[in-house]
C-alpha cells in the first residue's frame, strides 16, 4: 500500500503538496478518480478520491476516514546528536519505522556536533511514516541547549537518563512500566557532564542502563525506544 | 579503551596484522614496552605488553588472559540481503553492538539480491566490536539459498521466522524463553514466499511478530536481535 502524507487535513486543506503530488501523479501515474490512502500523522487515515490530477498540486476528496485509538503510552527520547549526521538520520528513521512520538535534540558540554537541521531529519521521518504505514508523525523540535530542552519535558511522565556507572544496575527494560508516558535522555559520544547528570536527576529523571552492551550514541536511542515499545506490546 | 583484534591468539599468533599494527603504531603511537589490550574475538581479553612496534606487524607479548563466562544463550539471525547495502551493513553493527553470536544470510524466491561480498560486512563487524569492547566476534556465513542455510541451522535451537499474517498473534517477545539458543529467519523486502514458509515450518520454525510496526527487513533483524538479548537481561 502506497501512503501519502498531508498534515493539513484536519485544517481542511483538500490537496497534497508538490513533492506528494508529484509522486502521486508523476511518478505513480494515478488519474482523477483514482483512490488513494492519506494520513495527517497526527492519528488519522483518509480514504481519498483524486479530484483533478495535477502533478503539483493533486486536488482529492475525502471518502472515509479511520481515526486510530490512543495508544495508551507517550514515548518521548531526547538525544544529542552525533558528530556523524548519518547516525542521527538513522536513529530518526528507525525510531519512526518502530514508533514513537517525540524526538528532541539536545547540545551538552560533550557534545561534537553544536548544529543540526531538522528540515532533512523530518523528511526522513515521513518517508519512514509513510514506508511503515504509519498515522503517526513524531514531533521533532529544533536543537536546544540541555537545561532548555529539559524544561519541554512534559510533566506527568516517567523519566529516564541513560547513564551507566557502577553503582547503577538499574535497567530500563525492569523500571519502566506499562502505559506510562516516557522520556529517556540520551547523551553524546563523550556522554553526560556530571552537572548534567545533576540537574536531571533534580528534576525526577532516573539513572537506567540500556542492557549489557556498550552502545553508541544512535544505536542507545533506538534501542531504549524499543524496549518501550516492548513493554507496551 | 582502544581494543585490538587477532583472532589468531588462541593459536599461537603474537602479532597484530597490517590494519591493526598500523593503527597502533602510526595512528596512536603506541611504543616498545607500552600495553595494549586485545581481544580474539571468541570471547577471550588480552593484556600485552608491545615487543616490536613495527607498524606492519606489531607484536607483543600476553601478560594477563581474561575470558570471558559463557553467555548461556546464542543468538542467530538468519536475514535476506537487502538491495540497498548500507542498510545490511547497518544491520550487522548495530547486532554487534547489541550482541549476536552467528548470522547467516540467504537468498530467497523474492530476493531482490543475489550477490553479497561478506568480507566488508566482517570489517564493520570487527570495527563494532572494537568500539563496543566486546570479546565476541559474530560467526558471519556466506549468502546461501534459503534451503541450503536452513540446513546449517543447529540442532536444539528455539526456532522463529517472522512472518505476519492474520491467524499470527505470536509475538518473539512473549514465545521467546530465557537462556535458550535461538535462531530467527527475517525475510526480503518481498517477503518468503509461501513455499518456503511451509518449508521453515516443517523444520519447526513457528512464526511470530516482532510488534505492532511494520518493519523494514534490517530493522526488524535489529530488533529480533535486541528482542533475544532483553529477554537474556
Amino acid at each position: 500500500m502506497q501512503l501519502f502524507y498531508q498534515p493539513g487535513i484536519p485544517d481542511g486543506t483538500l490537496f497534497l503538496e508538490p513533492e506528494e503530488s508529484g509522486h502521486c501523479i508523476r511518478v505513480l501515474r494515478k488519474k482523477g478518480g483514482d483512490k488513494i490512502t492519506i494520513t495527517d500523522g497526527l492519528g488519522s487515515i483518509y480514504t481519498a478520491r483524486i479530484l483533478e490530477a495535477n502533478s503539483k498540486k493533486c486536488s482529492f476528496e475525502i471518502l472515509e476516514t479511520e481515526s486510530l485509538p490512543p495508544k495508551g503510552y507517550n514515548i518521548h527520547i531526547a538525544i544529542a546528536p552525533t558528530k556523524n549526521i548519518d547516525r542521527i538520520e538513522w536513529f530518526v528513521e528507525k525510531c519512526t519505522e518502530i514508533g514513537i512520538d517525540r524526538i528532541s535534540f539536545f547540545t551538552g558540554k560533550y557534545s561534537e556536533r553544536k548544529i543540526l537541521k531538522t528540515e532533512r531529519l523530518r523528511k526522513k521521518s515521513i518517508a519512514a511514516m509513510k514506508q511503515s504505514i504509519k498515522a503517526r508523525m513524531p514531533i521533532i523540535s529544533e536543537l536546544q541547549k540541555f537545561e532548555e530542552m529539559l524544561n519541554t519535558v512534559d510533566d506527568n511522565t516517567d523519566r529516564f537518563i541513560a547513564y551507566v556507572d557502577h553503582s547503577n544496575n538499574d535497567s530500563l527494560f525492569r523500571l519502566a512500566s506499562k502505559g506510562q508516558n516516557y522520556c529517556v535522555l540520551i547523551g553524546p559520544e563523550g556522554d553526560f557532564s556530571s552537572e548534567e547528570l545533576k540537574i536531571a536527576l533534580s528534576l525526577g529523571f532516573r539513572k537506567v542502563n540500556l542492557g549489557n552492551s556498550r552502545l553508541r550514541t544512535e544505536t542507545a536511542g533506538v534501542v531504549a525506544c524499543h524496549t518501550l515499545n516492548l513493554i507496551n506490546s
